[in-house]
This record gives C-alpha cells, sequence and structure tokens, in this order.
C-alpha cells in the first residue's frame, strides 16, 4: 500500500470547494503546538461573569502575601486552585500541600529540576532526568539548554540504567499520546515529577485524587488560557518548595499578579459553577469540554478509519468521578501513527498541515503529534484535508 | 567617635510618639527590596484612565504578534514602550531596534547571557560576566544559580584580568549607588549589556538618548508597577534579539498577556500626558516623581548632616533634556556610608530598620543600601529613627 495525494487539495493546487469560512482553504493550518483557542466560544457566551478589572493604582508591590512561604502568590489564587481541585476531585490539596505558583507550568518544571539538585555538591554528577517515551517534547530541550552542572537529560526512561539519583517525569494523561501513566523506573535514589497538565475531565475520566509528592498543572490547559502563563505546583515536601518559590524568585522575581487575579477569577467561576449546577444554569466548562472533545474525536476517527493510512491509540473508557458517569478518554492531542514507515508529519506538510513528527518525543517519524485544542474551522478544515488523503494500491507517493 | 543609639527608639524600647499613623511606631521597616510603592498615590489619583478591563474570552493563545521576532510581545505594548522613550528621549528606538518583553528585566538579564553565550562550543570556557562594584546584589547568583555552563560570574569588572570572551554589566544610573557609568573593561571580545532600569527623569537628569547594543528597561522602577513583572530589552542586533526570544521561549513560553496589555495602558497615559500637556493638566507621572524623589533626597541629606554619623554620595546637577532645566540626581536608592568602620546594615537593624548591606555589592560592610521608593509614612518613620542615631563621643555602642 501506498499513499495517495488527492490532486484537488495537494499543496500546489489548493482548492476545497466546501470550506467557506475563515481560515481560506489553501491556508496553512499550524497544530504544531497545543494552543488551547477552541474554548474561546465558551468563555465569550460567559459575558461578564468572567471580566476582571484592575485600576491603575493596584497589584503593585513585588508582594502578595508576605507571610507564606510563597510570597508572590496572591491568596486569592491560591484559594481559587485548593476549591477547584476540590470540586473536581483530581488531587488531594489538604491544608498541608504547599502551592507553588509559576509563569507558566514551565517555569515551574525548571523550578522543580533546581528544587531537586540543590543545593549541589560540585562533586556530584548531575541528577539525571528521564521520562518514558514518547515524551513532551520540550523536556530535552528545556533540561539542556543552560548546560546546567545541576540536572542533565538523560533520555528514555524506558531504557534508563544509570545508577545514582535521577528524576522521572510522570506525564498523565501523556502528552503526546494521552496514555494514562505511572512511573517506570522505580529504584531507590529516584524522585518523581508528576505533570498533570491535562488531568481534567473534559480529556480524560477522573478516576481519583492524585496524591504524588509535587504535582504540576497549568492554567492553558486546564480552562484554554495560554496567554496568562500561569501554572502551579502542588508539593508535599516544604523544602522542595520553599527552593522552587527560590527559583522562581531568581529567575523572574514572582509572577505577573494580573494574571494570578485573571487566574483565580476564571478558576472561581468554573469551580461555582460545578459546585452548584441548576437547571436554568448552562453547562459547566468541564462538561462543554468534553463534548466538545469527544465529538472531535469522533469526527477523527471516522476520518482516520475511512481514509486506511493512519491509526490512532484506543483508549479504555473509564467511571469518571466527576461527570458521575462512564465516559471515554479525548486527549489535547492525537499521536497519529501512518502505515508503511512513511514520515507522518512530512506527508502532513504537504497538504499544509504541520504538525509536530514523532522523533521531537523520543520516537520514530513514522508518528506525529496534532493539536486537538485549535477553532472549530481550522479543525475541520483539517479533517477534510485528511479525509482526502487515501491509501490506495497503485498510487504513487 | 562611636555611636550612641537613642534609648527611646532602641528595638528593645520602641517609643516614637510623634509617629501617629501607620506604621505603628514600633514596627520593622524593610527598605531592603527597592519596592516602588511610593507612586500609587499618582495612579489612584489618576482614576479609570489607566484601567484596563479583560473579558474571559480574551488574551486566550500562546501567541501575540506571530509574524514579529518577538512573537509573544503585543503590538500594544510594542507601540508603547517605542512612544515612550521617543517622548523621554531617553533611549534610541528607531523601527530597526528590536524590542523584546521579558518577565521582568530580571528574566532578559539571563536571556542575553544565553543570547551572547550560544552556541556553545563544550571546549569554551563559559564566558565572564563581570559588573563594577559595587553592583546590584542579584547579579551574581543570577548568573551563578544554575551552575551554567555558558557563563559564570567573574566578579568586579575593576579587578577583572582573565583573558577571553567576556560580558560587563554597565548599570547606570547605579544600583546601589547612583552614579552615572561607563565601561570599565573595554577590551577585545568584550560585550556590553546596559541596564538603564533608572535612566528615568524622576532619579536622574535625562541627558542623552542612549544609544547601547543591549539595553535593559524595567516597568517595575520606570512606574511603580513592579507586581506586574514587564521588562523590556532593546537590542540592535537581530540575532542576539532571536536568541533572547528563545531564551524566554524555553524558559516560559512568553510573557503573561494581561500584564503586557496593562503596561501598554499605562505606558501610553504617561506618554500622552508628557507629549501634550496643558494649563489644566495635573503633572505628568516624571515630575510628580521627581518632585517627590527630590524630596525625599533634601529630607534624608538633612538628618545625614545633623546627626553627623553617616555620608551619602554627592551627584552633579545636569541639564534634563526631558525637565527642560538643570535637576540633581535623585537615586531609587540611598547609598549609606557609616564612619569608623561600623556596619551600617547591622546598626540600622537595631533601630528595626531593614537595609541590604555593602558586601551583597560587591564592597564593605560601612556601606548599605536603603530604597527610596516605600510609602510615605514609612520613609517619615525611617527618618524619624534614623535621625535618633547620634555620633556622641561618650556613648557607648
Amino acid at each position: 500500500m501506498v499513499v495517495g495525494i488527492d490532486k484537488a487539495v495537494s499543496a500546489t493546487n489548493p482548492v476545497v470547494s466546501s470550506v467557506k469560512k475563515t481560515p481560506p482553504s489553501d491556508s496553512v493550518i499550524n497544530l504544531a503546538r497545543g494552543d488551547p483557542t477552541m474554548y474561546q466560544p465558551y468563555w465569550r457566551r460567559m459575558g461578564d461573569k468572567c471580566t476582571v478589572v484592575i485600576p491603575g493604582h493596584d497589584l503593585m508591590s513585588y508582594f502578595s502575601d508576605p507571610g507564606n512561604l510563597c510570597w508572590f502568590l496572591m491568596p486569592e489564587l491560591d484559594d481559587a486552585i485548593r476549591r477547584l481541585h476540590r470540586v473536581v476531585g483530581n488531587a488531594v490539596i489538604d491544608d498541608d500541600r504547599y502551592v507553588v505558583v509559576g509563569t507558566g507550568s514551565t517555569q515551574l518544571f525548571q523550578a522543580v529540576l533546581f528544587a531537586l539538585s540543590s543545593p549541589h555538591n560540585p562533586d556530584n554528577e548531575p541528577l539525571s532526568v528521564v521520562a518514558a517515551a514518547p515524551f513532551y517534547s520540550s523536556y530535552p530541550e528545556e533540561t539542556e539548554f543552560l548546560h546546567s552542572g545541576l540536572y542533565k537529560w538523560a533520555g528514555d526512561a524506558y531504557s534508563f540504567d544509570k545508577d545514582g539519583a535521577y528524576v522521572e517525569l510522570v506525564t498523565s494523561p501523556n502528552n503526546p499520546d494521552g496514555t494514562i501513566r505511572e512511573a517506570v523506573v522505580n529504584r531507590d535514589g529516584g524522585k518523581l515529577i508528576h505533570d498533570l497538565a491535562y488531568y481534567w475531565p473534559q480529556y480524560t475520566p477522573i478516576t481519583g485524587k492524585a496524591d504524588n509528592d509535587i504535582m504540576l498543572f497549568t492554567f492553558s490547559k486546564a480552562t484554554g488560557h495560554a496567554g496568562s502563563r500561569i501554572g502551579w505546583a502542588i508539593c508535599k515536601d516544604k523544602e522542595v518548595a520553599a527552593k522552587m518559590v527560590k527559583y522562581i524568585e531568581l529567575s523572574s522575581i514572582g509572577v505577573s499578579k494580573e494574571a494570578q487575579l485573571r487566574a483565580a477569577k476564571i478558576l472561581n467561576v468554573i469551580a461555582e459553577d460545578c459546585a452548584n449546577p441548576g437547571p436554568e444554569k448552562e453547562e459547566n466548562f468541564f462538561e462543554y469540554g468534553h463534548r466538545l472533545m469527544s465529538d472531535r474525536w469522533e469526527k477523527l476517527r471516522e476520518v482516520v478509519k475511512r481514509n486506511g493510512v493512519f491509526s490512532l491509540p484506543k483508549f479504555p473508557r473509564d467511571f469518571c468521578t466527576f461527570m458521575g458517569k462512564d465516559t471515554d478518554p479525548s486527549p489535547a492531542f492525537a499521536w497519529l501513527k501512518i502505515k508503511d514507515g512513511l514520515d507522518c508529519d512530512n506527508l502532513l506538510r504537504e497538504f499544509k498541515i504541520i504538525t509536530r513528527g514523532g522523533t521531537n518525543f523520543g520516537v520514530d517519524s513514522d508518528y506525529t503529534r496534532i493539536s486537538m485544542l485549535s477553532p472549530d474551522d481550522e479543525f475541520n478544515l483539517f479533517l477534510e484535508r485528511l479525509a482526502t488523503i487515501k491509501g490506495t494500491m497503485n498510487g504513487n507517493y
């Protein structure tokens, strides 16, 4: 079998007559980054409920809560984060857990590496950082780019066999492939960072409260507000939390208060809507998100099944304690595999679909990662183009 | 001469009957960090003029300006920054200069180190980073804390004699001592970073447009909005700007849009008020700031002169092109020296005045740095306590 390109929508002759909305049918669709703009219509519908108003004299000081270990965390954000986790039931957030806010979970990831590897003994080897492949494509570069003597990227957790201290990143549901994960190395001297960016009801059934030592969450993927750059860590250990705070102090002297204030407002509105549903109320954010994501996955699976060129992972249906019923996982990314060992990312680029190829995630190029979070019209155009890629016995790709 | 402590306000018996306002007369006054809350009354007086209103569906994407080299910089902030510099005349901001926004100038400083030291050749020595003492106390730690192989702190520029590539930080007006500075090493293979956080008319006469390769500014010190964590760099070189963008992408995937939007609004209001003064208009922000700072410096010099224990730097009066008249510098920090080789920071702590001692800035402990940017009541209480420290021939400190 080889792959035939429907000439009508090839990159050189782009005509898709049925697509009338923006983006233009010949435009490049960039699904390489998980820009979660699909949730925008929901927030628009909420009108003024989530609007923040900030006068010029407000939020001026560096300090938010000088008595708190995380002195730059605004108490209203701390409260909103705790309230939302309690309502959703996706993480243990008892009073003895420390919340550390960061400029996205990207900054928090680096804060954790610093926290787990310091104080540094110059005679020590740098701490090995591993994750099971396929792993989030930015982990290696974020770990390596400053050539730190504190920690270094040590690759795929499945093949990690070095002695000594290590950190394993456990991303669950996993980016890029959506699987539910546990640690794979499980050795003395190991520490775990749980990246739970996607452990929310729109992406996966909530099967229990996560109770890990260090858990990372991000506003971007929870609600779609990527432009705010707000993430948070929940830590059991005070010393780890204190070192993370030190990292954020040294790298940016805290986190934008405007962004914190807005995140607090929006997380509170979601928590309130979830906690107090009413017959006259709109569906809550997670119900909305899950409905949209399920619909997209159903359509994508249909296209993939029909054209016979690709395959997608299958996920087990499970009981979601938040929804109170069985739900199917509907991850934020589609981990698309192409048959016959072709380069999946390259092929899609010929159709002006930009994705992130498997080699970025530590696996082969027959896989590629596709964001499922783009606006409706972009997602629909993507499906149309994908549908035109047909597996034939006599094509000449 | 030794220093006598007026028993009435010693730390163990704190009574200052004349202080009636908050903070309580026995409270600790923390002037160690330059938290610029003194400007708050001005912004309160501006009422709604600087208020931002952000609906829940706004600012959701990671991207601000995908076609721009700095793809996360909001065009309205770019415009406001350029407009303000043109109005104030403190920096060359021609169209061919690149603006890079950061999470405070702290993040930008680290972005510049990355930009100037990469791509990294593992056989190379790390880039030496120097600054003339007294230097900003956070530079060494911000350079060293990740044990980067790309760059390393090499101390006082005055005693730097190592061969090879180096970066010199030129902070002007200088933090902590308020002096106007130029590079001191001036050798082949050297690159300069100009930290111009305090090159604004409230702190120093604007004597010309700065035209350096890499210039750093920060919203915190320009307008007092430290909680926003907004800084910006102006770069001549495209490649340096691109690498800084890469750093910010890897360390935090951009900068909060809420903070950028608010900074744009406030910088625009200042620029508008400066560009279009009217007889019925309030004084503009810099006039206000300079009036307050001058008044504080006058009072502080009076107290220091009277008690005879301390000394302060003297600064040359100069013509300020922005004010259109001669002005005296009135730096954001007082660089206080105590006579007779005592420990200045320690002495002040006995009076519950927390400052940052000279050793943090690479010099002796007879110096200490005092923020001049605290709220009025705190500043006045500080002066009262300082006035009680008297030089006597028969004291027994």
